[in-house]
C-alpha cells in the first residue's frame, strides 16, 4: 500500500470531461490499494482568463491581489476533481493550498515554500479519503493567500512529496516522459527509463520544456523521486531521481536545442578592470538572464578593447539593449550588436565526468556537417554551443545519431 | 468621519467596467473622509457558470464541495475590486469570509454566522485602507469554507456593519429602493424615505423580492439600520430601521402582490382530532414552506368532515402533492384540488396597530372593484388576501389608491 502523489496540469483538467478521466485514473490506483494525494492545476484557460479581467482594470494590477485572483483557478478544479471522485463512490476532500498546511514567504506571484505541516492531509488519509490539494498556491504565516509563479503545481506535488514522505510522486503532463531529443526534430528520439536530477536540470535549462528548474531542484534537495509521465495513456513515464553508478555508463543522456536565445556582443569595451562586472550587475538588477558569455580581444579601433559576447532570453532582448544604452556612457564601448538568429545546442550526461574526448567528438561532428560553432561553454555534464539557427535542428540530429544512435 | 459599509450584488460588479463604477462610488465617500467596508458577491453569471461544471459532472455534487467551488466567485470578485481601487490610487486590500473573521457553523451550502472576530478588518482599516470583503461566505472553527445561501451577501454585509459597530450600512441593488407597490403595477408608486424591519420582513414575505427575510431578521436583531439604494444613480435609497412612533401615522407602508404562490385544497377530511396536524408534520418534513391555512366545514359526503386550503411557493406544488399522496391511507381524505391561478395580495403597515378599520376598508374597497377573496389571512401589522391571479393587480392599483394615493 504505497502512498503516491500524483499531480495533473491544466491541460489535463481543462474540461470536465478531463477531470472525470482524471478521477478513473486515481480510481484504479485507489483500487490497487495505494493512498493518494493528487495535486491539480487550474483548468488550462482559466488562469489566462482571469489575467485579462484583472488587465482590462489596469495594466499593473497589485501581485497580492493576483494571488487572491488567481488562487480561486485552483480552488475550482480541486472542488470539480473531489465531485468527480464522489460520483464514483469514492471519499474524497479537496484542500486548498492553505488548508494544506503550505506555509510561503510573502513574496507574491512567485513565493517560497516555506515549510509544510500536512496534519490535516495526514488526517484526512488515515480516514480513507482521497485527499485533493490546490496547486501553485499557499499562505503566509499571517494568513495571506500566495502563488508560486510557473511551474508551481509540480512544486506543490514535489513538496507534497517530500513532507508526506510519499513512496512515489507522479507528474502527469502530455508527453510520455523525458526524452533523448525533441522527437519532432530527432526520429529515432527514445523516452528515457530514467534520468539524475543534475542531467535533467541540465536539459530543463538548455531548452527541453519538460518542467521548471526550480522543481527540480527542490526534488533533488529533498531526494524525492519523481515519475514525469503522460495522462493520456497508461505508458510508464521517466523516473527522475537520484544519480546512480550505472548511469555513469551513458556518456550522453540527451541533446537539446534552445531557439529561444539571443546573442548580444559589446564591441569595444576599453580593457580596464571591472568594465565586465558593471554590465552584468546592471543585466542582473534589470531581472536579465544572462547564459553564456565569451569575451575576447577586440579587433580594431586603437586602444587596448575587449569584446564581450553573451546570450539573452528573446523576450528579453530590448529591456537588455535599453541597460546597455543606459551604461553606454560609463563602460564606454564602442557599439552592440545583436543576432536572433541563433540556437543553442546542448548535449548533457553525468556520463561526461567519467568519459574523456567528449568535447572533441562534439566539435568534430559539428566540423563534418559544416556547422559553425559561434560559442561554447561547458558544465561538469553539459556542453552547450551555439550555432546559426538555420543550422540548429541539423546539428541536433547528427549528435544524437552520434551519441545516442 | 463615519464607518460605512457598502454592498453591492453581482450585476453590480458585473462586468470589469461595472467594477471600476463600483470602485468609484467608494472613492467618492472615501474622499469626504469615510472609512469603508466594500462587500461585494460574484459576478454576474460566474456562480452560475460555476453549477453547471458541477452538474455537468454529477447532478447532486457535495455540498462541502460546492461550497469550495461557489466560494470563489466572489473570491474573484475581491480581487478585481481592490485592483480597481489601486488604479484610482486608493489604498485597498481585499479579505476572503474566513480572512475577515465569520466564523459560521458547519451547514454547508446554508451556513449560519456564529461570530465575526474583525480584527484584520479594524486592522486594515486604522492602516487607511478600504477593505473588500468576499459576501456570501465564511468558515468554520476548523477552517472549511462555507457559504451562506440565497442572500448571502446581504447578510455578509449587515452582520460586518453589526461585528463592526459601522455608522452605516448600504445596500446597492439595482431599483432605487422600497417602494410603496410595483412599480410596474402602479404608476403612481413612490419610493419610501424610510421603513420598519417588520414593515420590510412581512413586504419581503409578501412577495416584495427587494431583499431575503433572513438579512432583515438579522438586522433587526442586532439593529443595525440599513439603506437600500440604486448601484446606477445617486438618489437616496429607503432607510430600513427601529419602529419609531412617527411610523405609526402611516396605516399602510405598502402593497404587495405574491404570484408565486399555488393553493391545494384537502377535501373531506374526516373530522378527529390530529389529522391536521399529522398533514403539516409531513409537509414540514419535506421542507416545504406552508403560507396561508383555512379549514372550513365540507360540503358533501356522508359523515362530519372538514377541507383545509392552503397555500405553497409554485415550485413546490408537485411535492406537495406527492406528499399528500403518501398520507393519503392515513388521513382518509376524499380528494386534493390544486389551483394554480391565484395571487396573494397583501398590504403592510405599522400603523395598522393604532387603526381601527383597515380590514373592513380593504375588503369594501375589493368587492367595489369586483374582486372575489378566497382566502384571507392577518398578522399584526399585515392582511393578506387570496384573489384569482388574474385580479391580482387591479387589486394592487385599487388599494394603494385607496390607502396610499
Amino acid at each position: 500500500m504505497a502512498l503516491i502523489v500524483q499531480k495533473f496540469g491544466g491541460t489535463s483538467v481543462g474540461t470536465t470531461d478531463r477531470i472525470k478521466n482524471v478521477a478513473r485514473r486515481v480510481a484504479e490506483y485507489r483500487a490497487r490499494g495505494d493512498r493518494l494525494v493528487v495535486v491539480v492545476s487550474a483548468m488550462s484557460g482559466v488562469t489566462d482568463g482571469l489575467i485579462k479581467l484583472a488587465k482590462d482594470i489596469t495594466p499593473l494590477p497589485s501581485e497580492r491581489e493576483m494571488d487572491m485572483l488567481l488562487a480561486t483557478g485552483e480552488q475550482q478544479t480541486i472542488a470539480l476533481a473531489a465531485i468527480a471522485l464522489h460520483s464514483m463512490k469514492i471519499p474524497a476532500v479537496s484542500l486548498t493550498g492553505a488548508q494544506a498546511g503550505i506555509v510561503t514567504d510573502g513574496v507574491h506571484t512567485k513565493a517560497k515554500i516555506k515549510n509544510i505541516t500536512p496534519r490535516q492531509v495526514h488526517g484526512l488519509l488515515n480516514e480513507g479519503n482521497v485527499v485533493i490539494v490546490a496547486g501553485f498556491q499557499g499562505r503566509t504565516d499571517e494568513g495571506e493567500i500566495t502563488t508560486l509563479g510557473r511551474g508551481g503545481s509540480d512544486l506543490t506535488a514535489i513538496a507534497l512529496a517530500a513532507a508526506l514522505n510519499a513512496d512515489l510522486c507522479q507528474i502527469y503532463t502530455d508527453v510520455d516522459g523525458v526524452y533523448t531529443a525533441d522527437p519532432r526534430i530527432v526520429t529515432s528520439a527514445r523516452k528515457l527509463d530514467e534520468i539524475a536530477y543534475d542531467e535533467m536540470l541540465e536539459l530543463a535549462g538548455a531548452g527541453a520544456k519538460v518542467m521548471q528548474l526550480r522543481s527540480v531542484e527542490f526534488a533533488k534537495k529533498f531526494g524525492v523521486t519523481f515519475e514525469v509521465r503522460s495522462s493520456l495513456n497508461d505508458n510508464p513515464g521517466t523516473l527522475v531521481k537520484e544519480e546512480t553508478r550505472s548511469m555513469e555508463d551513458v556518456v550522453i543522456r540527451g541533446v537539446s536545442l534552445d531557439k529561444n536565445q539571443a546573442k548580444l556582443t559589446i564591441v569595444g569595451i576599453p580593457d580596464q578592470p571591472g568594465r565586465a562586472a558593471r554590465i552584468f550587475r546592471a543585466l542582473g538588477d534589470a531581472a536579465i538572464n544572462v547564459d553564456m558569455i565569451v569575451q575576447s580581444a577586440s579587433h580594431g579601433g586603437g586602444s587596448p578593447a575587449t569584446d564581450i559576447s553573451f546570450t539573452v532570453d528573446k523576450p528579453d532582448l530590448l529591456k537588455a539593449r535599453t541597460v546597455l544604452e543606459s551604461t553606454h556612457q560609463e563602460i564606454g564601448h564602442r557599439e552592440v550588436l545583436a543576432d536572433e538568429g541563433i540556437g543553442k545546442v546542448s548535449i548533457v550526461g553525468v556520463g561526461m565526468r567519467s568519459h574523456t574526448g567528449v568535447a572533441g567528438k562534439m566539435f568534430e561532428v559539428l566540423a563534418f556537417e559544416g556547422i559553425n560553432i559561434d560559442m561554447i561553454s561547458t558544465s561538469e555534464i553539459k556542453i552547450s554551443v551555439v550555432v546559426k539557427l538555420a543550422q540548429g535542428e541539423q546539428a541536433v540530429r547528427a549528435l544524437h545519431k552520434a551519441f545516442i544512435g
